[in-house]
């Protein structure tokens, strides 16, 4: 996929700019974006025959496996602040820290599959996880109003999720959209939910790390 | 009603000590809690026959009827900033301008009766509504978690929410979880939905205001 839009706070460019563990996170995370691509292809071609044809987990899952296999980032870490109540919040979806013991640079990803308000549930997760100071740079990925209007009905996307941006200025905070490369009715439609999803074991993160 | 619990922002509580109209605002919704009694009792009292057996908008409308009655607020104020987009962001629930031409007092409050997800969206936009200097306080209001488990299944409640709140310690930003004083099978059931609402003419915002 290609990445179409991109929001980064003032203080994430600051961060980028300095810390090479912040670069090299925004890298690895453009990499999970641009690596996913169509079968047999070296871009990613959409299936547009109707609306909400797709479903958008298959998109997620590949991001994921492209940023725990290739970059060996982590599944599923929970926040030491949500003292493991679900009710209070779930875990981050995709966790990395760089760096060594003495000086560990955190990371926390979330892909927006749920529809506008779960983004925003989202967002506030990952705000608390800086404020807390259990992440030193947040990133958000969605997908843009063209595609979504293709994939899983009601998932949300970039654009409607921008105009609450100005509440990330001073939060290292980073969103990307994205997009397929192409559009075609002859692409293979993605399957809804976690059918057709080949069972993988995912690298999930284990409080002894 | 009764409050419960209450989030009151450092923020908001200096405005409050030092600027009469913030603490004139917080005395009318604290009010519009309180008057919110059952007919022909000074209390409001809950029926807890069963699980979400009561609906919440009644508890909503009732709190909206006595600051727009008793206290002249507006119902559904747009942001100028979502120009009036509705994908943007809906309008602010409640609103008043307090003082005059020269020195006025902007406060936006909603009255949450939707999913958690669905309170962290009305609690961004409230935070832009803030940050884009059309408001100069807001005020979230909803059921604690004692009273929310007699009201429409999956409504928020303030304790689901609270772990957030520190994303509002810089934000004139106060959030007020109310209950009712006494809880009895016997009480009247309110009515989900609309259904049973006697019909009302709002007093909606005007953009000549």
């Amino acid at each position: 996929m290609k990445i179409a839009k991109t929001y980064t706070s003032e203080v994430a460019k600051s961060l980028i700019d300095c810390n090479f563990f912040a670069k090299q996170a925004f890298y690895e995370v453009e990499q999970s974006i641009k690596n996913n691509v169509t079968l047999h292809h070296n871009i990613f071609i959409l299936n547009n025959s109707a609306k909400n044809c797709n479903g958008v987990v298959p998109v997620k899952e590949k991001c994921y496996e492209i940023l725990e296999e290739q970059f060996h980032w982590f599944r599923e870490k929970p926040l030491v602040y949500f003292q493991d109540d679900a009710q209070k919040g779930g875990p981050i979806d995709v966790y990395k820290e760089f760096g060594s013991d003495t000086d560990i640079f955190k990371v926390g990803l979330e892909f927006e599959t749920g529809n506008i308000s779960s983004a925003h549930r989202s967002l506030n997760k990952l705000c608390v996880g800086i404020k807390k100071q259990e992440l030193n740079m947040a990133i958000l990925m969605m997908p843009v109003k063209r595609m979504s209007f293709y994939l899983t009905d009601r998932v949300s996307n970039y654009e409607e999720l921008e105009p609450y941006f100005l509440l990330l200025d001073n939060v290292p905070f980073i969103v990307f959209g994205f997009d397929a490369e192409e559009y075609s009715p002859d692409a293979p439609i993605l399957p809804k939910g976690k059918d057709g999803m080949s069972p993988r074991t995912i690298r999930k993160w284990q409080s002894v790390h």
